[in-house]
């Protein structure tokens, strides 16, 4: 199969879910503008486009859980937002463009996150056939739901899939994972709390995209075991290739200042390990992942060659 | 009644879920603390406790609505946090403690903010009965699930809950008015504008909170529409007593700077209105407010008391 293909097509049905979201919606005009600034700035969609493949693995149909899928890009937006405010990272570059406080002012950039991070609650709840109206004065919001049947077992699916997302996204998984990464920071390096960091800062939201596909397609526990062990070996996999890009790549390459985890006396594996150490974990990881999903057909190819493709990625 | 009695025995019961919560959580320890410096510095519930009395008057047991509750109050608090750091209003004290980034510095705050509003979505996926447990590797989370059976009704009103809050908290809401808050300091007082912001900063989060206990009671809908009137009317008679009072209070008195919004050059109803006519107007949204409930039996007496306790406070 052609990997890039599947990439470019999956990231264009998140995209163009993501563009009507945004057109619709009355938000204050220089919020509106901030979110979206830092959200269509060019990004890879690399976690929706998982959830789409893991779902489209258990059976699915990919663009019936676009909004679950879509949310994560929300949330992955809003931490790169904050990740880079001064009091954080202080970065200034982001996929080649200003970060969001050089361009909006850090208030601005603290509030697009905040209103992203809630937005992508709401998405979630944007179920197939749509929650019946409430009444007047709290309800419609961006995506007005006009149909009165949900079945019983999807809203469940979306219970579970706000509970999985929130609990990797907040003090649990991501949001804690930032805290130690950004506590470390000068520490002498640790491969304890590296592996610890990666699996929460970057690890726990990539194995929550690759979950939610299972968990809405509804799909048996051993699946959703293959799923969980896949997600999480690409998520440490992910970080640790980053890490190692972070050292060799170009600024121009990354369209974010190289070796800045170094300027910054950031842990990271290589830092722990050796570069060549680090490339063989990430390598082991990534095989790891691929024999997860022998309980699957070929339709889990495209998980396969994702797992693959972003090891090789050079950006 | 004895209203103070009332609101006491409320407090204390939304107090007690979120100490116990935050006992049962394994989190990384520095950022708890700066999650529960916030959320036990002594705040007064009035959002959880309006859900509770809004639910008690759509004849339910307050207590089967706690974790939808006690999540509006996470949320009230990482709006504090957020609100108090210096790119935004810069402020020192609350509720007579040093805020937030002065204890634990303005990175930290700025992670503890975050992951407060994460979990509250987590919290608020708390059924009862419990979720049926999915298969290792991401659930489990602070409340385990160990019950297998929800009902659907149930199910359904926890989504719309959800919904509900993420909008009014979010850049239709709460976080859209701060946006403007803080974009149209310095500028010359406009009553249009000042209203925007009670709107969406302060009453829509008070009036979701009023809603949620109606839709969690499964609420018929002309209770659900009288209590929206009710939310939005206290809502905003809240905001503008509590810009009076930063006029009128002492610091100790407020917990707060007092005169922070003249010096901070905030616009508020009384600096465009005057105090007079602040006053009478508070007055006039309360009266509607608790004549919107007399579609309510003797059930409805707590919010009616609230409503006049809100304007009769003195911090």
């Amino acid at each position: 199969m052609d990997i890039k293909a599947y990439l470019k097509e999956k990231r264009e049905l998140i995209d163009s879910y993501l563009r009507t979201y945004f057109e619709n919606s009355s938000l204050p005009s220089v919020l509106r503008d901030a979110m979206k600034y830092s959200l269509f700035a060019g990004g890879k969609r690399i976690r929706p486009v998982l959830a789409l493949a893991s779902y489209e693995a258990c059976g699915g149909e990919p663009k019936d859980i676009l909004p679950q899928a879509a949310a994560i890009e929300l949330i992955h937006t809003y931490s790169l937002i904050h990740d880079d405010l001064p009091a954080m990272d202080n970065d200034e570059l982001r996929r080649g463009k200003p970060t969001n406080h050089k361009v909006f002012g850090e208030a601005l950039a603290i509030l697009a996150g905040d209103a992203l991070l809630t937005e992508a609650f709401f998405m979630m709840t944007n179920t197939n056939p749509p929650l019946p109206p409430l009444s007047k004065g709290g309800q419609g919001g961006l995506f007005s739901p006009d149909k009165p049947v949900v079945s019983p077992v999807l809203q469940s699916a979306v219970l579970r899939v706000i509970r999985e997302i929130a609990l990797s996204a907040g003090a649990s998984g991501m949001v804690g994972g930032q805290a130690i990464d950004i506590l470390s920071e000068n520490k002498q390096p640790d491969r304890e709390i590296v592996f610890f960091i990666h699996l929460h800062k970057t690890a726990a939201m990539i194995k929550a995209s690759v979950r939610i596909g299972a968990i809405l397609s509804d799909s048996t526990e051993d699946k959703i075991e293959a799923l969980t062990t896949y997600g999480e070996n690409v998520g440490l996999a992910f970080q640790i290739i980053d890490d190692i890009l972070d050292i060799e790549g170009t600024t121009e390459e990354l369209g974010k200042s190289s070796g800045s985890d170094n300027n910054k006396k950031k842990m990271t594996y290589p830092s722990v390990v050796g570069l060549k150490e680090a490339r063989r974990e990430a390598f082991d990881l990534v095989s790891s992942a691929i024999d997860a999903l022998r309980v699957f057909s070929y339709r889990a190819n495209p998980l396969r060659e994702i797992a693959v493709y972003l090891m090789e990625r050079r950006t």
